[in-house]
């Protein structure tokens, strides 16, 4: 069926073009006009894609989502600490593509403040990351790693806490930042939780 | 001089409405079209004020850095870590005004990481806060509050990293970041730093 191969092979260009524009610009700078551009196409066809400014921003925060929950992750080297710690270098700004990721999500924070429905849609994936780091933080209290009289929700809302807000200052100051800083910043950190 | 007077008084309605507009609909919201309707005045009259979009955006961001320079700080009850925890509070979504001037500053990133020049302002914030921060660290290594063999800008970078990662959770779900849990993941993030 070449017709849906053209349309699949179409609809990847598409997303192509979308995490583009996004690396490039942001969401703020996310517009038909500017996909069109980096796609080589009048905005004329996009409207084929996105009927409105609003199914596009809906499609560019799938294509986020799909190209971070496909990115490749480390593997941790053991249960408890080590995997946390793997799990949080695995979201700090170490290298080009982590830059391009967190700039994008960094992005989204605007209109998911200003939008109750992508406030929601943001919260429930905050959410499931802090899901994600729990059972590394419950594993590392069984195993002493970390102190089991702390509240394991506390330590991983602190622990994402920690990493977004190094996320942050790295973006704007990867000068000060560069990556083997970020990895000190973070085993102290780490060394400070389980202390 | 009246006429003088009349321009102040102009002005700082414009700065109002700006500054609601920010809080409403945050960086990525703010449009002429906004400010003007929020003003009860036509887009036209605007352009006496602003000449184009760059310069309203402009005019924004030094509306938002005085209402953050002008805002009521916490008194330090000592030197040293209690100054820092003050500080850091300051910093914290503890109520409805240090929501809207975070979620401000949060919305203000997208545009502050596309374009240089907004970068590099941002950039430079960023350096200003941590270099009041860093007097309270070094205060409290000197009063062995916190340890003297950690770097006291890696202190600084750290804290400042917390309690940003902790602004950007409790403006997403504020049900689970509560001020008083806020006020309890601080202390046990200090009591962490100190030992």
């Amino acid at each position: 069926m070449p017709a849906r191969g053209d349309h699949d092979a179409r609809r990847r260009e598409v997303s192509e073009a979308v995490w583009r524009v996004l690396a490039a610009h942001g969401f703020g700078g996310l517009t038909m006009r500017a996909v069109a551009d980096e796609l080589g196409a009048t905005t004329g066809l996009l409207t084929h894609y996105f009927a409105d400014k609003r199914a596009l921003i809906a499609y560019a925060l799938d294509v986020a989502e799909e190209r971070t929950d496909t990115r490749k992750l480390r593997t941790p080297p053991a249960d408890g600490l080590p995997a946390l710690r793997a799990a949080l270098l695995d979201v700090l700004v170490l290298d080009k593509d982590a830059a391009t990721m967190n700039r994008v999500w960094v992005s989204s924070w605007d209109g998911a403040l200003s939008d109750p429905e992508r406030g929601a849609v943001q919260k429930a994936r905050y959410r499931r990351w802090r899901e994600r780091l729990l059972p590394h933080v419950v594993a590392a209290q069984r195993l002493g790693q970390l102190p089991s009289t702390v509240d394991a929700d506390d330590l991983v809302v602190t622990a994402a806490a920690f990493a977004h807000g190094l996320v942050v200052q790295a973006l704007f100051d990867p000068r000060k930042l560069p990556r083997a800083r970020q990895v000190t910043l973070l085993d102290n950190f780490l060394a400070g939780l389980a202390s």
